[in-house]
């Protein structure tokens, strides 16, 4: 009835669709296995893609050919660029989404991707063979043959919700969990935990009355995440910010006897940094108020999300808060929100290309992994999608760098040091963030894709072409004068002090006050140069003008970073051989099997010394 | 947390959407409740509406300013009118519909419906109070008061699906089942019993060879089933045909000693009218093949519905059969046919209201009632939505009679006599069919919903209009003549006799050979004449020339029966007085409890000469 599929990807969340558009894209032939077929590329949670850090991640996929950046782009409802006002490399892009739109994008996008078949059922359990993977079996008992396997089963892994003291399998709610697979894996050796994340109440937005809310608009001016010319949606819809207050919080705390957090129902450990509002006044116990999103949930539907009000107190609990929020007094649940606990096994059981250490040709990817968000998951099922087909047709492994995209952050962040919380991404996370920009994913990322084969010359071309046009303006800057006349006008006006002679263009953009958007209005030649280029092309320039020397100090840092990097260690190497090595470090390269000395030197518990005793012994 | 409702209705598919809409438009607060917020009006099986008897039935809940044709027209793929070759009696409006859209259309039209709130759980239990129903309970716990509940709950009730051997719990695929209701009911004094229905295997429109079927494109001058002016989709997509064959039968037949209809797993008697494909070769051995629509499910998707190919025979069984079709030999599919178990309700404890008569304001619509298909189960919806409304609001009940609807016939037929397999309508079933036509069920229906409030006077002028323009064309013809030398051209043309004398138009269309859209072309005073009008009221004209006779008879027919149908039952009278009755007839008139001679005569078992003890009795 099947084929022998190169690729089988279980679960079609944002992991799973990137991991067989991927292999698909690379020319694998690749059977997408979900349990419904009606919810492909779901949104479990927020209708929104990006935001700090995470926007970084959507730009990185996109600029290495993945689809998240191009399906979120085309179901915007609203587009903003956090952080604007600070440095570049804080700029985040991130979206408002129609979560019908997305999923049906996404799913178009599947099936007009020749190599990818589809299959609607439950996978119970792998077909195992000599510690390969050599296809799975599903709830039918159908076997279904494959050279590789992609796991993404997302919070569908023994599944349990949980509303106050109500409990029930699920998967999300109204869908059933996903059971055998966890039984199977922890038989075959791997080690499981449990995890937990939340969702807020959805709302009828009939209800509600905005009068009382403060308006977001999405930028004028808007950006995107893809790097290729999909095209936007013209209009954008409002956004509204509310509230909690003392009274919100005393009845949330009124709950806190039948919250399943609170009483110890709840074994897994809950997302620190997308936190449920009842932990968040919880642990934040001075903060007289927490900030609410209300988000509408696409163009048409009058269906809110409230971002910032994840809970799993009781629902008379949740509707008695709700309503106590300016703007909320008459609002109208259309379900409460809920927690929901599911099967993770932790990420140090995988390498660096997020194939499982104990059995070849498996991979991980998603909440499966430990971590929390769709862009987590997008990034790591593209990852995966790219080994998996890499490894079942004898190419070389793909590891990103932790010194070239938040990708590579991410993913030896979580094989090197393991994860016992969702594992969520932040900037703070990246040693090398000033580098990581959303606005050069292109340029650090699409040449190491094009090589791969997943995106074709006409993409290098035009990241080639951006690059040498960026640094024609940066030439012409630092060749071009401006008149002191011309200039002093307008640095009066930007509050920044008078040129005492004429200089070159370069100098007066290196002043923090001066934007190209002012200057060129003052240099008719700067304005006839500039106009030739895009918008994105005359950033890029600007950022090199203004931050050009940090970044080189950066790259400094980098290349001297990257000899550690560059020290390649044996993955299998016995470190018992070793024994000027302290116990626990053996004990953990034993365990990680770090595949350079760089990533030896972040295993938690490897000191220095050891990495001293491991540096003699590699240069022998 | 929730108000008293007036309304609450449980399920979301086609009954409980039409049922929730016509509640909250008479002005009823109504609390729609589904398991799944993200699947309301999920079209569970053929992305199709309307059909043969199906199609008027569409266009009678829109008369009535139901919202199922209008949500049909918008989402339409293909329309096609079938037994356009018949008389009008037969015509038939069908369309394939967009899955995906159907179901948002859906969804946003009753967002939009401001007296309808939302929520999303499993009612797993009745408020009763004195044998009435006072509202329901949750899975969660949650007690919701209303002063009516309809239950629509489709085949979610203990569902269970099969595929070969293998069994599993289940609402549709993919959907948990719904428990505790039925337990509850029985417990009440109802009775429940097992019906069985199926869904073919879904394929991958890419692996199909479209030129080795036959083409089945939409009619080029499509029509619609809204008499409302919503605007249509202005592309068709084609659909195809193909055959079984022999080997394709052989093939199943190896897959029946696995079958669950033949070896006796599935005891809920399965749909005689939509049977599956084992059914039809097992039933029609003689026929050497039988058709399979091939039917896209939306405009861009694709995915593929195989109408024609209901089973739930092993999936490698379905498969290698499937592959046997011609343009079927690569097919891929997505998820295989299956069957499903689930109970219902004989509906024979329902009056005509479709109130149950065990529980005070508490109505049952859809497959709880034994019948099978969208149509059914939306006129059903609509019928208790408005009657719930009615009661609490202690307004008079809505009755449809067999001569004015099928919903009548439809209605008629499940309370009086019952049905024991999944009732499916035909014209055949309805014995003044040639009255209920799907040109004019806005003539027999819209004064009854303008009296009800359902639609507005606006609508009603346009009905009064078609009839009065439609009259002016009759009677134009019947005062315009034509000169023989003109018609007889045409007439040959047409091949019928020629004239041989100057007659009246009408005279000329009475032919069957002759239609209106010919006639109006040699003469230009009726040409002039139409151009006036629209194409529904042209047409209308048409039938009533061609046709006005047949109709008359059948009136008369309707009113010599409506004297029956007059003469009202006490519904709690009690038939044990009446000695002279057959003790099956006393038994069966207790039971069914008929509100007129007209419903009584029809009771099976019931014969005319108890019909006679009961006339004897009324006179009295």
């Amino acid at each position: 009835m099947f084929k022998e599929y190169d690729v089988i990807v279980v679960g079609a969340g944002h992991a799973g669709c990137e991991a067989a558009a991927a292999a698909a894209n690379l020319g694998s032939s690749v059977l997408l296995i979900t349990m419904n077929m009606e919810t492909i590329a779901q949104m479990s949670c927020n209708p929104a893609m990006g935001g700090v850090a995470k926007g970084q991640i959507v730009r990185e996929i996109d600029a290495m050919g993945g689809y998240s950046g191009i399906i979120a782009d085309k179901t915007t409802i609203q587009f903003r660029m956090l952080n604007k006002s600070k440095g570049p490399a804080m700029w985040s892009p991130r979206t408002q989404n129609d979560r019908k739109r997305f999923a049906e994008e996404w799913r178009l996008a599947l099936e007009r991707t020749p190599n990818i078949d589809f299959w609607q059922e439950m996978v119970s359990s792998l077909l195992v063979k000599n510690n390969t993977v050599v296809g799975v079996k599903t709830n039918l008992g159908v076997e279904i043959k494959a050279k590789s396997v992609v796991l993404t089963n997302g919070t569908f892994l023994n599944g349990v919700i949980h509303i106050g003291e109500k409990k029930m399998g699920g998967g999300r709610t109204g869908e059933k969990s996903a059971t055998g697979l966890t039984e199977q894996l922890v038989e075959l050796g791997f080690e499981a935990g449990r995890m937990k994340t939340g969702t807020p109440p959805r709302i009828d937005g009939r209800s509600l009355n905005y009068s009382l809310m403060e308006e977001q608009w999405g930028d004028e001016d808007r950006g995107r995440f893809s790097y290729t010319n999909v095209s936007l949606p013209t209009e954008q819809r409002c956004c509204w910010i509310t509230y909690t207050n003392d009274k919100v919080h005393e009845t949330l705390k009124e709950g806190f006897e039948k919250s399943p957090m609170f009483t110890g129902r709840i074994k897994g450990l809950g997302p620190r940094y997308c936190p449920s509002i009842e932990d968040k006044i919880n642990r934040f116990a001075e903060r007289e108020r927490h900030q609410i999103f209300v988000e509408p949930e696409g163009w048409n539907t009058c269906e809110i999300y409230v971002n910032g009000f994840s809970t799993s107190l009781p629902e008379d609990v949740q509707y008695k808060a709700l309503t106590q929020i300016p703007g909320f007094e008459n609002a109208k649940m259309f379900r409460p929100g809920y927690a929901i606990e599911y099967d993770y096994f932790p990420p140090t059981q995988l390498s660096l290309t997020l194939e499982t250490k104990l059995i070849s040709n498996l991979f991980f990817a998603g909440q499966i992994n430990g971590t929390t968000g769709y862009e987590e998951a997008a990034s790591q099922g593209f990852i995966a999608g790219i080994n998996a087909h890499q490894k079942v047709n004898d190419k070389h492994e793909l590891i990103m760098k932790r010194s070239e995209s938040y990708i590579g952050v991410l993913i030896d962040d979580l094989v090197t040091k393991g994860t016992e919380e969702p594992y969520r991404m932040f900037t703070s996370r990246a040693e090398h963030r000033l580098l990581l920009r959303q606005d050069n994913a292109d340029i650090r990322l699409t040449p190491i894709a094009h090589e791969l084969g997943l995106v074709g010359d006409d993409r290098l071309a035009i990241v080639n072409q951006k690059v040498k046009d960026s640094d024609e303006i940066v030439a012409f800057t630092k060749k071009q004068g401006i008149e002191m006349a011309e200039a002093n006008a307008l640095l009066e006006k930007l509050g920044t002090s008078a040129l005492t002679q004429n200089v070159k263009l370069f100098s007066v953009l290196s002043r923090p006050q001066v934007n190209i958007s002012d200057l060129r209005k003052v240099s008719e030649p700067f304005e006839q140069l500039l106009n030739q280029f895009d918008k994105e092309t005359v950033e890029q320039a600007e950022i090199k003008i203004k931050y050009e020397s940090y970044f080189e100090k950066e790259q400094e840092i980098v290349s001297k970073m990257q000899k550690m990097e560059d020290k390649a260690i044996n993955p299998d190497f016995d470190y018992n051989t070793l024994v000027s090595l302290s116990k626990e470090a053996r004990e953990k390269l034993l365990k990680i099997k770090p595949r350079t000395l760089g990533q030896a030197s972040r295993i938690s518990g490897v000191s220095p010394s050891d990495i001293s005793v491991l540096m003699v012994h590699i240069a022998k």
